[in-house]
């Protein structure tokens, strides 16, 4: 038996299985996951969520480390949320390289979780936003979300952040465009990884000119830092920069604005989530949904009348 | 006025004008788009779809030029899809480089279009999958579907093709495990462009090593293939791979198995931005989804409760 209440106070005194066991309750969308987190909701908004997101090969998990071990040497307690994509078919979770991570690992005040897609019902977004709400309502101040990848899923997970920090490397010159577009405009904080190689004036020099091309409109200008994670280079300026923005956030009048539009991406997350859930659930048998496929995929049906056709069982009051 | 049943016509005689003029509707999800689509679905399921992923930085774009190009010179006619993310912020399209195209841009047996994210309702998926039959009832022998990321959308779109391509390049070592997770499973065939760099045969191996470790239900052996796409070398090679293993899938028992599989998760697809669009519309007043978000933005409600309310108005027969 778990009694969700009890539950609920040891999150809020950091008891980190109580944690743990929450953070897979939400992921699985257990029963009782919803209320764990209502009566969580009045607890968080204290600490600050860091995003980090970027192209494979730059670095991002080395960086998180560094930044971690920085803030615990500033007294912090940290949370870090490593967003791996995992396979499709498998539907398994891979914890990636994190065991790497030596000098984080056995640290009472940090905690560290993977989080994976499950499935087809998509929903790691929104698993993702509610592990960050446990961990802020246990108190740790900074929460770290690393995500791989520069997709949609990492978009949507990297702006429900507090600050957003995009991760290049020097000679990416070919695909810049590629990423300016996905993420360019969500990066707070630019971090050129691996900054002793060559090419990093050339990277630097593209990232201000289309950094000019678009303007915040709340007025924030977005920082760039160099660093060499592997070395601990730049560390101390990358979190500088973080705390800058931070502050920056708190004064900032526009800084509502985005809180509702953040609420506004999650609410909708959700709702599709949730909504899905039920129609697969409630308005087909148990098979019929993968009798329909077969009809599909055998040209029997089209699949715009079977949608039409499931739709039409739903109503709305 | 348009008249759908001309529109239709006109795509199954490949008239490029009608052809774009429905894909807009398809990706704007205008009135008659599903009409369309019904009316050419029976129409679909001769042309091979070719899904190419990979990282930034891979040179996909150039690799896909270089394969249309070859495929011309073999007669087939080619439909391109150019999928990219695009700003979450503006909502903006961005054509990316594929202005550079120029061998093909102005040959009319070759159709090229981008599509990009449109705000946060998703769809990108679905949009494209039905990009796809358009293109397909249109009689176009190879489609090419190229997408910039790594993420779950990638992959969403990558696995409902008839061929899945992943694209590397040498030096890669670093993420090759974040990548692995991600879309390792999915490629058919991997590609190693910028194969004249360093650490090309570090990379190989790398990759024959994750392949070992997992076998496909199918008994397909990936492909590897290594190509300098702006060298025009190994195009031959990788062109004879998609088409090896497009006659694999053909002959191949559990062919079957996978179509049924991509035609349920285009089913859940499908239905979950349908139902999200429905509730948004028909069970929540003008403005009302702001102000419950100004609401949670200012923790004055949790965004459980409200979901669960707003759910509450749907009913399933």
């Amino acid at each position: 038996m778990i009694d969700s209440s009890s539950l609920v106070e040891r999150i809020l005194v950091r008891d980190v299985r109580a944690i743990a066991r929450a953070i897979s309750k939400v992921e699985n969308d257990a029963p009782h996951a919803t209320e764990i987190l209502k009566s969580l909701f009045a607890h968080t908004g204290r600490g600050v969520t860091i995003g980090v997101t970027g192209a494979p090969g730059s670095g991002k998990s080395t960086l998180v480390d560094k930044l971690a071990l920085h803030y615990r040497g500033l007294g912090k307690t940290i949370g870090i949320l490593a967003v791996d994509p995992s396979s499709p078919f498998s539907g398994g979770a891979i914890l990636g390289d994190r065991i790497r991570m030596q000098g984080l690992a056995n640290d009472p005040h940090v905690f560290i979780r993977s989080m994976a897609t499950r499935g087809n019902l998509g929903g790691l977004a929104r698993a993702t936003v509610d592990a960050v709400a446990v961990l802020d309502a246990a108190g740790y101040d900074r929460i770290l979300v690393e995500t791989v990848g520069v997709g949609q899923d990492e978009v949507d997970i990297v702006k429900t952040a507090d600050v957003s920090v995009v991760v290049l490397v020097p000679g990416m010159g070919d695909d810049i465009q590629a990423i300016k577009a996905g993420i360019m405009e969500i990066g707070e904080i630019f971090v050129i990884n691996k900054a002793e190689r060559e090419g990093v004036e050339r990277t630097e020099r593209e990232l201000i000119a289309l950094l000019e091309m678009s303007e915040r409109s709340d007025g924030w200008k977005p920082l760039i830092i160099r660093t060499v994670a592997t070395q601990n280079r730049g560390i101390a300026e990358f979190t500088d920069a973080i705390e800058t923005y931070a502050s920056f956030r708190q004064r900032e009048s526009s800084s509502m604005e985005r809180r509702v539009s953040v609420a506004e991406n999650r609410l909708v997350e959700m709702l599709r989530e949730r909504l899905l859930r039920r129609v697969l659930n409630e308005a087909l048998a148990p098979g019929e949904l993968q009798e329909l496929a077969a009809a599909v995929a055998a040209r029997r049906r089209d699949p715009y009348s079977v949608v039409e056709e499931i739709g039409n069982k739903v109503r709305i009051d």
